[in-house]
């Protein structure tokens, strides 16, 4: 039995970073070794420091480590960056100046050209731009990133169509839960009985990381996906899971069965190395005419699945559906998770 | 000082039956005269007939009043319909044919060639369809219906774009509000913290409802509107209000602030002639980076105004904007009663 | 290894019925074999007829079964029954009257004098009443009852403090789960942003259950518990947990860490014989200042264990402190399973 | 027609301060004349510097206003104050000192011996404390408070009851909404489907204003009232309304018709005086079996009376009852504003 890769988590005590300690407990690969956070909780035991929102215990053996300063000094090789974008821009390339390997879950180097945004099923190529960062021949260090979570379970759910029917023209709006934006967040008198139709830069994250993920590899850099795309993001009282009313064009005249067949056989290299965090199906097919719905299928595939349903056609574009996935797991800490495993199958982690 | 008009309310015990009685509690024109619901309800008195859900009073002259079986002997002529589909079906052409104004909310004749399907400012001019009927021959009963909770806040946001620059495609997103399945409809373990994707024939009904009601008199009959039109409709747990994420494409190339001046500036009808239930101002634009949000902005204009904000361009249409109306208002009992005084105001009443 | 008991569900629809499929899908020692609902569900597979609302899959095997009508003939000897009130007092006597052992969840025999209301931890010796049963001496047949849902959270958190200290009065104010009022139950307009002051009969039901489940047996029925008790019981906008404001005044004089090790120390028969359901501690202390709460701590011991906390000073009585418990599975489906692996394990169920 | 008394408010931007503005939009014998805010808000108009939170339109004449800093220094002799305890255990006597009058919604100054806590309709005579007041002596200044959102309703309820029967006993289990906690104040992770049991400070609160609310004016100070009191406090996901499962005993035999015609008779001196926000009738008892709840009950009288519901025996206590209130207007900004009526009718604030 071989030793576990120790792993930081920077930005450990918000919403993402508890999610990273949850879902590392029991990991076969990998342990928390390193945990920072703000100044304000450094030096304090982490059960001292943090807000824990999970529905399970804070592990014992987490809960004891001490809050580490938020510099590479002393800090693992593999990092997880659960950090807000205006902090990430500027530790991330710190940590990989340094020589880590740093698995991000910000938006701040996702567009930025030789960094990979990665969906082990989607896009597993894309990782070989760490080649081209500079911090990579400098100091073997690297970046990684994962989608905006409002992206990903789209993506998973357009990439079996792009691959098989090509995708023209993408139109999805969102109906996001309140453990996006973190915690405290959202405030309960903001969304009780309430829709709020704006989160700040959503939509243009879904639009242009969409683009990218569904792009091809081109030297150093990516070539965007070759479909239009349009998103607009609204806040829902959900606690987990956003929900998608997507209606798209392809470039392929397809029946109904076809879509669904694409979405139901999609398996990805992920899937192929059995890597621990990777969903049996990464994409589901439900075929009640009311789902998915966040409270009854946002844990499919312990979070790391898309479900899809309500396929149907529409009058404007080529088709209608629904896609859901969980936005904390799959759409934050367990899409940097699955990343992880991907860079150590890869030898990218030795 | 004129005598009121009596008016019966079919579906008397229902929300929209309620939001009737609280809506012609002080009305200038009209007085509740008669009710009728289910044999069930039929011979009680009012107060013990009905669960009361709305947030004022039950008026004391209301609550005594016994609830009549729901057939046209003794009913008055002016008869408000808030009763489900199928019951409209075979109980509204009863009473048109028995000579009664019937002013219905219900599905069931909106999509009858020669049923006037009304917005008072969108399409008034439809009313005259009541010619065509042969209720109106033979007895001089006749059908007038609104639309559909979901479809009239869109349509008041479209009509001053129909008008001034055409409208080539519409689609809409809808997050509709628990009140517009009627009581006691959505069950609270099915929406708390949840969002449903399916409201049975919702999206029929705004696709058909929307073309009709921005198409063309043409002879007994309307022809529709000449653009296309998509729409996904979902639940979410809202009290009250309808919002919607709409994208759109027009026929002209056009700019925001002529847009935003084309919604300012919409008047119509209602407001000249100044009827009572007709806001001041049917569609408005908020500035706000977040609004409109149901809790806030469902209310405004006594809930007969249609709010719209955030209008930004769409990458794969022209614009993106958000519109929420009040659905048990403006969408049912509201704009009923609104066709009910443009009825009375063109002299269909006498 | 043993061949599993089969066992038959009355009422198998319901929520309380789905939580029972859910709880034995793996169970060790039953397996469901029969399954009966009302007459608009017989004869059509179980996955038609019901409207399913756990989180986790309908199991295939269950999903396939046809529901039977609710006799006796055919059915397996042990019966789980999750029937309302006035159903349960018909048919649980007839199951009964037939030779079924019939571990219900209904409240309609459970203040029978002859019939045990046991929760296993609290009284297992009550269930000895069975042998005062006419039943049983006819056909061996009998039936055994488990509390009320918003009863059994608290009587877990009193038991040792009554076996330790003595309670001489209790007073509990409830804020309790839609999910305990079954499907559809609370409609949403209802509880949305509210709080609902009445529950019909559950303030009797708390007050008497609370004082058999703490008497003392007596021939063949039960002295009630020497103690006063009054409840209040209000619904809240929570999905599954009822939450208890309690105060208390003990016969000795005690310091608090006294009552928290009572609580923490507390293991009963279940726990000795290793009961599957059984959690290994049935109550809980948190020290933190602000739990238990619904949506971090129903789920603690698989739903099993009650939740205690703020434990703290009254001025009026002696003792103020919150407990929590799942209302659908400690507090329903949950506890009639306990209680069948009671009389399994003592010999009841050959 | 007299000119109105300027008024300025401490505090303008929060929840409490945001309500001040509201009532006071159209208020016959006050108007806005200043606003104060925290230092971030010094200098800007206060449509920039607030988030308004209110269902009605900032009025066009304060949101204009330019916000001033927090010092006595060109304030207006009359001062609302609604700021937190900390803050204005600081700023309060610093304005008194001054020479203003100061009406407080905070907690900071209630308990201390000379400053009077009073609800008009209960203890309007605990304001002549103002004349044992140093500030009052020197200046003219002094300091009124108002209770606690939690107390006040609570309090409108027993006052009748204490005056006709005698308290000796009273036990309060609250369920407060969210916008008790001001704004951004709980976190919708934190309540959305949840119940928190746990309101800092709050049991403290309500059993020691309760006291010396119902107690008597004894000198340069007040006796509190002589009876037990004991109370727990819990948070649930309701956006306006603290709503209470209240148990008591009286030093009289009652009857029920007793009780409820005292709540049904009570006036007092704010009804007497017609003071401009005084309730007709203070508190209202509704008949229901499931009332009063928030969502419709809490604006009640312009949300300034109390509703009560459920009045039924206890068996520890005497009778059990349900009592609501709205906990910013009467349990907040409205109880000032009605201090202040209430002082100006006196003379107090020539």
């Amino acid at each position: 039995m071989q030793a576990k890769i120790p792993v930081g988590i920077l930005g450990a005590t918000g919403i993402v970073g508890q999610r990273f300690i949850q879902l590392l407990e029991q990991h076969p690969w990998f342990e928390v070794a390193w945990l920072a956070a703000s100044e304000r909780s450094e030096g304090r035991s982490y059960v001292e420091a943090v807000r824990w929102k999970m529905k399970t215990l804070l592990p014992e053996h987490t809960a004891r480590m001490v809050v580490s300063p938020a510099t590479p000094d002393g800090a693992p090789r593999v990092i997880f960056a659960a950090l807000e974008a205006g902090i990430a821009a500027e530790l991330e390339p710190r940590f990989a100046e340094a020589g880590c390997a740093v698995i991000s879950n910000s938006s701040a180097l996702r567009m930025q050209a030789d960094v990979p945004l990665v969906i082990p099923e989607v896009n597993p190529d894309h990782i070989k731009l760490i080649e081209c960062q500079a911090w990579r021949r400098k100091s073997g260090g690297f970046a990684v990133t994962n989608p905006n979570c409002s992206a990903i379970g789209l993506v998973l759910a357009l990439a079996p169509l792009e691959q098989q029917f090509g995708l023209e023209t993408v139109m999805a709006v969102t109906m996001q839960a309140v453990s996006g934006a973190g915690y405290p967040g959202v405030a309960s008198l903001d969304i009780l009985g309430n829709v709020i139709p704006y989160i700040a830069k959503e939509e243009e994250k879904m639009e242009e990381e969409t683009r990218k993920l569904l792009g091809q590899r081109n030297g150093a850099g990516i070539r965007p996906g070759h479909f239009r795309m349009s998103a607009q993001c609204n806040r829902v009282a959900v606690e987990d899971g956003h929900t998608e009313s997507v209606s798209l064009k392809l470039k392929k005249p397809t029946r109904p069965e076809e879509i669904v067949s694409a979405w139901q056989q999609f398996r990805s290299l992920p899937q192929e190395l059995k890597l621990p965090s990777a969903p049996e199906r990464p994409v589901i097919y439900l075929s009640a005419a009311d789902r998915p719905q966040p409270r009854f299928d946002s844990d499919t595939g312990c979070g790391m699945a898309a479900s899809v349903g309500r396929l149907r056609p529409c009058s404007v574009l080529d088709w209608k559906f629904t896609v859901l996935s969980h936005n904390t797991i799959r759409g934050a800490a367990g899409a940097a998770l699955l990343n992880a495993e991907l860079l150590k199958a890869q030898g990218y982690l030795e």
